[in-house]
């Protein structure tokens, strides 16, 4: 039997936030105190990293669990972490929602987040809570760690191969799909559940990213929160070069396609604008890409897919096979189109 | 002349932000990549914190301009920091604000923060930014470092003189003024500004967090946000301890009792339950306690006064000089009370 909703109060949250946290190495104090205390490795550097998700701008409670809230917004904080090729430790999560959800929402929610966490042995270590006059905000700060130098945006070269892992538009086909009333006809269920699922519980590269980060050869790296036509542009402008990405080599899953196809969609213009893959781009010297793809495919199962090439000057260029410009869809600009960023 | 209220980007605040952000020590990478990159003083523990500002509920526009909003939401993390004994270094900002908010409002609401974080050498070193379909949400994460033992809740033993930095009960004389729709006749100006600016610009005891911290004797330490019954009582229960305050003792400004006098308020309900005071509170041995007072006083030129002593038991009791229990003003339950907690 399900406990009962229960009225919400700051202690009995805090209570049901300090059964479920998970313990951790390299924890004094967790949650319970004016602030954790952690005891970093020796010698390691340290990165931190923040993420906020809103209500009905990130996503919307119609389509989106408690339970996803969680994970998601652990996620994208992991795959910043990862981006940097560091490992993550160390979770401290801010969670405001209004006065009529229940304890069994609040604790939904915390189980997606811990069950995450308890894969890439990240531990929840502090937080906040708070009532929300309006909808749920989520704000997650992850601390995490490297050996390594960190790995930037700024390391990209003329000539180097621009490369993504896995494939590029599955959550902003799972976005169209949750976005209508109700699913389109004719898509097998199991093709419905890849791309919905990559939009709700984006699966963050963190054993990519610290490989990635321990290898020789890359020469920057940034995850694809915001959509590659503009992460691309990221790397780009804090690298001082251009590029060109050849959208007919862009890595799109079939499922990606079967939905556009169902939907009237364009799988291309979900691949490099969508947002919200949580892949990891990459550059690096073209005499290394084999090398790194085989090996990273070999260390972690993940797929590395040469998509373009860094180039002098400034201009950030899709195009076709022939070499023609395809425009790409505009990158997220949150403020102005308002809906969701990661 | 000031510049016009520009259309908000995301990218346009990012680079207010990356504009403004000061630089410090220990900063490999800041603003601006997928996360910062911190190098930590060898051989310390690392102090992590975080707290979320929820417009309506901690604060309302109609009295707090950005500037104190950002201010305050430093404020609250810089004090949980110093109430573990630690140094304050890097700050994680998160904000949400409406569609409508103007560039100006932005800039003031991180010049308000960084203000603060300049007077203790606490750098920003990364956040995120989301538009807000209600208020303003603001999270601000805070790592400090600590090379001694932190300083805990849960270490108050019976016979430990319980103390308390400053005064007690302004910041709710201050939030008992801004919430009237006038100020209250008869009270000077300076009064008036006294109590309201403890509400709006709480002051944190960093240095006297600091001073504690590396200090013989103090055997629990704790901030006073949710107010002084309900924080003393979070250190007898993570203490096992009980404890006595006798609250003819504790310290009232003049201001706060001139301002309770104009309103029919209560002075020492809100030094006993009003909150946001963002004084320290500590416990030590009683042979401690006057060698502790006055060293604190000659490093940092605060205030230490005796307001209790921690008992055997489980008993949190408020008493009067003649020993009648007196009840405390009920401690801030967020998610029941509903308005403000730091």
């Amino acid at each position: 039997m399900k406990p009962r909703a229960a009225r919400l109060t700051e202690t009995s949250l805090i209570e049901a936030v300090r059964r479920r946290a998970i313990g951790g190495e390299g924890i004094r104090v967790g949650i319970g105190d004016d602030g954790a205390v952690l005891e970093p490795t020796a010698g390691a550097t340290l990165i931190a990293t923040t993420d906020l998700l809103v209500e009905d701008i990130h996503f919307r409670r119609r389509y989106a669990e408690p339970a996803d809230i969680g994970w998601k917004s652990l996620a994208v904080n992991l795959s910043d972490v990862a981006a940097m090729g560091g490992r993550p430790r160390w979770a401290l999560i801010a969670l405001a929602c209004p006065a009529a959800t229940t304890m069994e929402e609040v604790e939904a929610f915390y189980g997606g987040l811990l069950a995450l966490g308890a894969e890439h042995g990240v531990a929840l270590v502090g937080g906040d809570t708070s009532s929300s006059p309006a909808g749920w905000f989520v704000n997650v700060t992850v601390l995490g760690e490297t050996t390594g130098a960190p790995r930037r945006r700024s390391g990209a070269r003329p000539g180097d191969v621009v490369a993504v892992t896995g494939t590029l538009g599955r959550a902003a086909a799972g976005l169209a799909v949750l976005d209508r009333p109700k699913a389109p006809a004719g898509v097998p269920a199991d093709t419905l559940a890849d791309v919905t699922t990559a939009h709700l519980r984006p699966r963050p590269r963190v054993a990519e990213g610290q490989w990635l980060g321990a290898a020789e050869g890359v020469t920057a790296m940034i995850d694809l929160s915001d959509g590659l036509a503009t992460d691309l542009t990221h790397v780009a402008q804090e690298s001082g070069v251009g590029a060109r990405v050849t959208v007919d080599r862009l890595p799109v899953a079939e499922s990606t396609r079967a939905v556009a196809r169902a939907l009237g969609g364009d799988a291309l213009a979900w691949a490099t604008g969508g947002g919200e893959d949580y892949e990891l781009l990459l550059t690096c010297g073209p005499g290394a890409f084999a090398r790194l793809s085989e090996s990273l495919e070999r260390a972690t199962g993940a797929r590395l897919t040469p998509i373009g090439e860094i180039e002098a000057g400034r201009a950030v260029a899709f195009v076709d096979a022939r070499g023609r410009a395809r425009p790409a869809a505009p990158g997220w600009e949150h403020f102005v189109t308002g809906r969701r960023r990661g």
